[in-house]
């Protein structure tokens, strides 16, 4: 098959080991939530969403490539901000219905210049 | 307005916040994902999702609150295993459609008895 991506649409025709794709458990738009965790510091610096190719080249390329909801489009973290996110660990969960990608992070990771998509927006914070 | 779920639908009519409530980006299913993470250690132990019910009974109650999928029920992380979720605290990511939760884990937070939902099935682990 080939990866070249299809502009517009989240696709589960992909290069993905065909054991991982048969017991990944999409969302309803394909779609699966990622959660990027810096390696060493065990920040959790954002969640994406990726598809079954997403989640290919995130295995294989060594950069961590989400499904942009926004833009319907792959998003290759850091290509526009260099911001990247290096690739050191991927699992699914129990229920292979999410991803957890332990990274390392260059410089922030969100797009407001935030080290992580966390840091501005705290509801509660206990004792 | 009440607190008592109404069950199998997920709400956004419920006692959250209003200024919450107003900038909260839902998915279709009127949920988001919330990221469960142990506060000390940072490990990232599971995903599950909110409505704004589940979300205000998170902030105001001490244990963390999700909307079970599969059940379509509040689902109050610990109640049948024992295994709670102290919520030390929460936070919104910078497009308000994340929740970040800090807890303290009581053993297992998986149901397969593992700490996190994430240690049973790597799917990559780099050098």
């Amino acid at each position: 098959m080939s990866s070249t991506p299809q502009p517009g649409t989240p696709r589960t025709a992909s290069d993905l080991d065909p054991a991982i794709a048969a017991r990944l458990k999409r969302g309803a738009d394909g779609l699966v939530p990622a959660v990027a965790q810096q390696y060493d510091t065990g920040e959790v610096l954002m969640l994406g969403w990726m598809d079954d190719e997403a989640l290919h080249r995130t295995l294989t390329t060594g950069r961590c490539t989400y499904w942009s909801r926004s833009r319907q489009e792959y998003w290759v973290k850091g290509d526009t901000s260099g911001h990247i996110q290096l690739v050191k660990s991927v699992a699914l969960d129990c229920d292979a219905d999410t991803v957890l990608v332990k990274v390392d992070q260059t410089g922030a990771a969100c797009h407001t210049g935030d080290r992580t998509c966390f840091d501005a927006d705290v509801l509660f914070l206990g004792q």
